[in-house]
């Protein structure tokens, strides 16, 4: 989580603002009064809910206008109920309506990430497994996409292509073998990223392993695959296992040995959470 | 579709580049060949889907360095089967391998909000409503996803606070009355906008009617009410409605009466299609 | 004038400082000791004036360095006389050097606007028409030009070709009749903008009605023309008139039955107004 | 104007676009086919103008998607009449209608600077004096603006702060007498830079030559000042005028001894040249 | 070398262009006619250098407008010696003459950095240790400065702060123990890092050992100290040696069984290398 | 020192960060908690050197979210020796570690540069000569750099091709005699510029004198020819000396009679000098 405080969300906010606002909200320029001020209380409608992205509220509001005061906010990763406040704002009535939907659009989708993530990590509880991103994130979004994954519990996989390596199958195919692509990569890579390389048959885990990889991703493998290539890695390899993964069938996976568990509906498939923002000028 | 062909997606797809490549792709750079080419087919795993977003393929894989020349491309709107081939690339492998996360991130998010709206569409098919989106977009995408709706068969909503007037509750609370509001925005609006409100009630109808409101806004009303406020409003103003909306309920919410039915989901719950990308050196 | 507010004109304000100061202001760097302070006072130099622009003075300053506090300013939309006191701003010497010209540009370009716009609509007192500006604003400056027009007393046109269906010759050229252009525009605009069409003949404007057009501009039409067009379209239809006007001709027009006459003089002829300001060191 | 072509308008066109365009041009999409090939001409209206900016219709049209080709263009700084073609165009018809008010924008107002500066500069022909501009330019538009300038004959003083020393009097105040601005300039700014000094008594400048300043800005002085100042100066150090110069009293300037004439309402006070453009499809 | 490749330099290049011509190049306006044609050669005047930036020539001349033509260009990594032509270049006279001084900066920043990296490399040539960079790079040029290391046979380190752990004596500090810090950066990092610590002593070496780090930075340590980390640290942990590193020490160094030698002055100390360009019109 | 002053800073500073933070400093966030603060001390380890870039300490930090308070700053130009004080900052440690690469690297890269001309100063006391600077900086740094060299007491020639004529033998070359280029600079530059031409022989030099040049840069000439050019050139214009320069040589240059020496190695040939950050939590 603190990685992301590091993140200056001003520029991402301010492009999100421009992108909804454009040359102005007329329709809150032509009803409410300069002066006014307001109060808006954000109150979730989902049985069950992790936030995340409210940090980004009082950015956005102060970015709207509204000079505003948090009077509640729930902290990030905490689980809410229905009918529960997850922010109150009071400020400027006018940029508290010009910032409503930039500051939902992010908490929403937010908190479907962390939530969506919560629901994985939550399954394989006990296990030695952890439950990790992938690079199938919203245009323009991996960094905050990423933070959520963070704060629901999970992991991140490489931030982009640039930090880390992963071999995978065309990859294989471009350099000729298993053992090629592995050593192309020591030469190249700079010394701080380990080399990860996709395996699609047992065969290739074992000559991966002879050429000393450091991890190997087993992509839509049977769980008594999991299981074997557990036995030949060691416990200094490291297994990752991608495909197809649910709720419902991630604890097998974890069980059968994996070390991380790729999951790229976390960020590629969580729907905004429900919640609502009433306004109301004071 | 043809909105969108004004668009120049150049700067997006070099943002979306940035984020994902960074310094560079290590893992291509290790492995392959600086001559070397491939093709890429991007194949259909879903047992239905509607293709948008394919037009970003060529200049993604351009940007990325893979000097693309498109040997086959489903065109956008087509309807899709599993199997199908949504695309095929002859490049650069190189750029081919660094374009192919950017190209499908776009691909499967954009066919995903198609493929959903199409949905909606179909089940109202033979009314007169049309499907409309929301503001409730993933920030910085909101006028590639716009353009998906329309691909899907639907239209836009406006298209930022600027385009359009929305009177909501809070708009009115501020304003003081229904009726207030409508004037304040007849005197501050561009007379070339529309001025649409928000009502909760029969009685807010009315009262909108009379201040002569171009359209109303029903949120969460009871089909019974929408039928009534049809019958209020006669043909000529335009009637929304909005609130929970489902493929199944859509087509009684059509046939009570409305002219336009909006629906959040479009945008902010569409999850990616499933499609793979499969690249071989040639 | 709220609309402005929501705009927030850094960018544009640091876009002119680095237009014109560059690498540095050497003559201040020259002639200045580093922690002098000064004072500096805006004078009217025109017998008439209606200010707008003068919230730029404090940004500008501030981003120059000055450091500025405003001693006085006149509200934006008031009418000063020749040696009226337009701003007074303290603060360090060389910032109020090197955001002079800066701010003064702001200031006699947009309070020209405003004072061109007041000359039109003083010269309307009493009928129902309003004034509006046009498209035709200087490259980059339209929405602060639009602005002043609004500060002015005028009202704006669509804001750009995003915010408005404005159907011309050419386009009608391009859809065959004007009855297909409406329908064209009626299917794919957002239902939140009104359709406006330009008519060059009394026929056209019959088929625009039959049509339902929203609003019809005429352009160059006589004063009878736009008399029979005014009976024509009744009441609730907008009728736009535009073509040459000038403060002489406008009234007429405006009694003619004109509900808006759109001027492209107001923002692509007005002149910098004339003011000076002194800056002393204390 | 050679100078004018190192700059690369890329970057400004873009941004107008943005500015105009928006999220796209409703009205085209609706009434325009995909593929319908159109024809522009722009024709002069006034008496008499001088042309400028006509080299950005190109790229304002390939930037708006017309993929233009110039079938006829009046050369930069041409003399037109009314009723002669500017320009003619042909291209993609949408594109065409979307570029067509941001190259009349740059058109109309380029054209009417270069205009303007002409009717000076032929009205001192024959005199050694030139006619310069000033930094009273249009926000973001100074580079063009100069442009304008050059191309109808004038001349530009320093482009901003950073290109010249020019100490007013508000610089002498604050170095304390003539003397020391100047000596203070000659140390601090780069030898590559001529010293300019603002004087407004004959004291002043006889102060200014003992300091060897390299040229004297005199400001609202009267004929006689200046020609006394002339000689004072000797033929080696130059003496720029400024103040209220019009067409009518420029010549006598000139022949006071002037070697520059600045005038601010070359760019200032410019008013849009008035052309038209017909667009029909092909 | 291919990593680079992956970069578009466009946007670093257009940076460099408008530092260095803002508002134009007065000089060549002024004394280069518009058609005419030059040729260019950059010619060694170092007894030895090694080429690094040559390819960034042809876009940097395109960039400001020379429409070149590259008649030679020596290779990347090429050695070359005094009087040895570097590039010859065809083109637009006045485009030559405004690129010359950022073409060259790049070539002889980046040609420097090569030639300096090369005498490291090739003093260690034939033990198993491999030159690498830091951080310490120019401000807004680590990527082509990283490059320009690898040209010269050097590899890299980390690209920035996310692209790989280097625990140092501050995080030490701040996590309690070097246990603690190994421990904290395993449960954070994303799992295709590395995770490398600096050590002072012998005692922490066998602590991080213990913690199972991927590799040890040995900073300022005696050549017995670093023989002694070798023996404890076995075959698979890698060795990174840093500290007042020159050509002369370096050997003795790698044969002391660094896997890795780190020399910051590589980049942040490189000289320009001697090169001339000189144009002639054709 | 003024000058830079008038610079922000910022957008340069966010550059940097972006380059070497990128998605964020993991290994601080393993590390250090989120609350903990620190003191960070900046000490010399040269045994002479002049302090430029302290001033962009705290910005620096404050972008990268230090919250820093100085406790201690040598004031710009201020001469240190081995074991001083640089600079003291107590802010969030995370903020501190995150800042501590991007701020040494623009301090040790601007103090190098202004000990490298403190050196050039030194040796010419007492002449009448100012030491220079050239074009030769590093790509996007010319700004700071050339403050730099005004903090280490050297002058700086034009910033840019826009803020000085200066004529090279390609120019002459172009224009065709030294005559013909000088008037062709006269004719298009704005007065506020001096003309300065490179000359290569002494007749060269009568020539430019002939043609009234402002300036003269001689290049790689005999002291014998820079005296000899000196009493050609009389006391009024401006001699320039280039030329492989150094420390040991320029003093016999400066006697010679230049009035300017340009050190290229000021700028690009100085090394980053030698200091050291130490970071405590407090």
């Amino acid at each position: 989580m603190e990685l992301f405080r590091q993140f200056d969300p001003t520029d991402l906010i301010k492009r999100e603002l421009a992108e909804d606002v454009g040359h102005g909200d007329i329709t809150t320029a032509a009803t409410v009064a300069p002066g006014a001020m307001g109060r808006a209380r954000i109150t979730v409608k989902e049985a069950r809910m992790i936030v995340a992205g409210g940090i980004l509220i009082e950015p956005v509001m102060r970015l709207a206008g509204a000079e505003p005061r948090m009077l509640a906010l729930a902290p990030e990763g905490a689980e809410l109920r229905a009918r529960d406040v997850l922010a109150e704002i009071e400020g400027k009535l006018a940029g508290l309506l010009i910032g409503e939907r930039t500051a939902l659009n992010f908490v929403q989708l937010l908190s479907g990430v962390a939530t969506t993530t919560r629901a994985f990590v939550d399954a394989i509880a006990g296990t030695r497994a952890k439950i990790i991103d992938t690079r199938k994130t919203h245009p323009g979004l991996r960094v905050v996409e990423k933070y959520a994954v963070r704060v629901g519990g999970g992991h991140n996989h490489r931030l982009g292509l640039d930090s880390g390596v992963l071999i995978k199958d065309n990859h294989i195919a471009a350099a000729g073998t298993v053992t090629k692509a592995i050593e192309g990569a020591r030469r190249v890579a700079p010394h701080t990223l380990k080399i990860e390389i996709e395996c699609e048959t047992l065969a290739q885990v074992e000559e991966a392993l002879k050429a000393r990889a450091d991890a190997i991703l087993l992509d839509n493998m049977t769980l008594d695959n999991v299981r074997q290539a557990r036995v030949m890695a060691g416990p200094d390899v490291l297994l990752e296992v991608s495909g197809g993964v649910t709720v419902g069938t991630v604890r097998a996976i974890a069980e059968a040995g994996a070390d991380l568990i790729s999951v790229g509906a976390l960020t590629h498939s969580a729907r905004f959470v429900d919640v609502s923002m009433r306004i109301d000028a004071i």
